[in-house]
């Protein structure tokens, strides 16, 4: 019989902290031992014996949650934002005295996300036109979405590389701004419309044929499918792993 | 035994004559009788007995040639743009002179933009939110498209009309224009892609749902089948008809 | 001021029901003056001063709720099935004796599916070919959806009545079955797919074109839209209508 | 300055061998040296100095065309059907000899095809369901498409070296057939419908998301990007590649 992983989820009471209980409640091969909120001792971690700590609390608390599973040898996926290069250096060097722990930080835990923005960076040099469409709820406050322009700079920068020449466009006229905004010389389009969650469409054209590489995200549980796949995989990847697809065999 | 419609085509080396003189000669129903170019002279029109003509010249020429038609009491289907409300109340005085004569002024012969445009009008008052995406070959110099600002302005006019407010946007950052134009409140994204010929997709959304009428037009000979249905329809339409949807029997 | 219309909720345990007591309560323009469960008396209505009933209990009991409401000058907006020509003939009966009393009968209250329904109906006799694709969650036990069997239905009676011939298809191997059910010659396929609700797409082609109409249903809230609708617009319609359409004012 | 490469194209007066003649000619990195036809004499490659040859001939003649190519050190870029186990192990055998010649067997030279049957690879282990819907013009004669049946075949191999459980799917009434054609447990449904050309989906679901990889083949001339790409690379890969993602450096 396979051992279940123990594991303990830090930002219980928020939204997708409380979504990883219930996922990870769920999961056959998954044991919850132990569930912390604001103020909680974090020794509790290490009295539970959980192997892997999964960390969805908030900037302010995550890297001292972090450095702790560390120095205790304890795998950490983390799902928390706010890590930049300064700090994902120092955490390097805690890993570098516990050489068999893994950490995953993850900006986005929607596995489909992931491989959106993937597949749009691989075709981005192979057609002469790129353009992106996201769709968004009309509640959100900034245009474009984070997504859609870390897209537009993935594909802009795989562009530069191969050497590929500005997506054509003859475009004179365009008095009220019809063609959005020019982001790396990619266009990005922001739909907001009722009734949608978070969606995107990459599509690339070459004379006499279009791929189109789209995500939809209908609800934040589908986070849940990334975090339960960083739980699985944390422990064979000593080390610090920045992303998602570091962790998605594709075949290559 | 059904009797063959004859027809005459002007502008017959225009790019739109051109298909509509080859797409009259393989209709069954139909018998070319006269095809004129530049310069021709239009006499040649009552001496080939054509029931109807089919205009597709230029604006410089357009006006004669239905003005002819009209007054020999032969029907016209007009695709010439440069039509507007002067020439057409000019049209409306020699329809008086010549009350079982039918004329039909038609800006789009593509029966599914016309009923895409139909369909986007008659939706419109139904959901919070409406956005326009119209997508083309990336020659093209204007943007928005005339056919996306058209359908903005009817979906618009059609928001007005019943009441509705206007669609949710919590937009607070937008430094780069992603939320493309806002023509009368209905925002447009034009698309330019290799690849592409035009396309239009009418998105409408409410809580919890999504409604989206989209045209693709691959190839300029998709035209045809609205002058087809034109000059089927015209002698049973006597007077002036504008828009192709008033040939076409929605069923309501 | 405006006043509220008074409203009364039969079936308030159910999952439609439930959503419309509160989306009643949140309308500004609406009062909910009683919400009735199972073996409640139906007398409240009368006592609670309601002008309007929305039924949506089962089968079983909607007859007689919808009978009562009749008999008391009450309108009624129903979502509940199971109404057939019997039973819609029997409501009419009623309806004769209070000529001022509206009731709505309306298999379907998303304003979406309703208007993709007609459009694709519309749309029918216009194109050369015409298939429907419809995706749902994979706990769905049928297939196709009653939503596609009821638009191929509609479909192939519009293009009957106008004479149009067949869709072309020169398959001639087909050994798996990919060219899907042929329901009286409109092709219909179902996708099953984890993470989809509802969704729907009307595909229609003609040389050089496309028409595509697609409907997505997110989440069962989006009823309420078509549920508060029928509430406000039954004291303008004496009498039956069958269908949520026959409210909607599609400008024609 | 850099050179221009010096190609011969074989089956000038087929429909792929004389666009490839045309995009030859217009390519500015590339002399087109010559074009034969079916009885011309092979020794006119080498007489014109082509350092490399693009077959697109027909399965009887290309066996013969490639070991002359390679028996004379010259390059080869193949599109032509009809290599089978067998005759890829005599090439191989051929090869072998000229260990300096480059070889390119290339199914499909649509690049967006080749990178959407990869990404549906790619993406088949990390979702719990997946379809495909592929649409072509009316004319096809076969269902589904060869295209569709090789990336049903890949999907489920991937599926099955990872592990992955079957697509959910609780379908218990599906009398005529609307789920399609079941392959190795990858439901594909074949559309057809006037207008199209060739279109494929491959639809991908988890819990609350889904990813869409679409190709749209609007015009063949869309496989000349595909022929250049293999023009310009074959002599940068000694040896076989067989499929033309072999050339496409994919940043992985």
């Amino acid at each position: 019989m396979n051992e279940q992983i123990k594991v303990a989820v830090l930002g219980r009471n928020g939204r997708m902290g409380s979504e990883a209980v219930r996922a990870i409640t769920d999961a056959s091969d998954m044991e919850l031992v132990a569930a912390l909120g604001r103020g909680d001792d974090l020794q509790e971690i290490v009295s539970s014996g959980a192997q892997v700590v999964v960390d969805l609390t908030v900037p302010g608390a995550t890297r001292e949650n972090v450095r702790f599973a560390v120095e205790h040898g304890i795998h950490a996926v983390v799902g928390t934002t706010g890590w930049d290069d300064a700090t994902l250096a120092e955490l390097e060097s805690w890993l570098a005295d516990s050489p068999d722990t893994g950490v995953l930080i993850a900006p986005n835990f929607a596995v489909g996300a992931v491989l959106a923005m993937k597949f749009s960076e691989m075709a981005a040099a192979f057609f002469e036109s790129v353009e992106i469409v996201e769709l968004h709820h009309p509640q959100k406050l900034d245009a474009p979405s984070g997504t859609a322009a870390r897209t537009a700079a993935l594909v802009a920068a795989a562009r530069e590389r191969a050497g590929v020449a500005p997506s054509p466009d003859a475009t004179e006229s365009d008095p009220h701004g019809a063609r959005g905004a020019d982001l790396d010389g990619v266009h990005v389009h922001s739909v907001r419309l009722r009734g949608l969650v978070a969606h995107q469409e990459t599509l690339l054209g070459n004379t006499g044929e279009q791929l189109t590489v789209r995500h939809d995200s209908f609800d934040r549980v589908s986070f849940m499918t990334g975090v339960l796949l960083g739980v699985r995989s944390v422990a064979k990847h000593p080390g610090l792993t920045h992303g998602l697809d570091g962790y998605m065999d594709l075949g290559l």
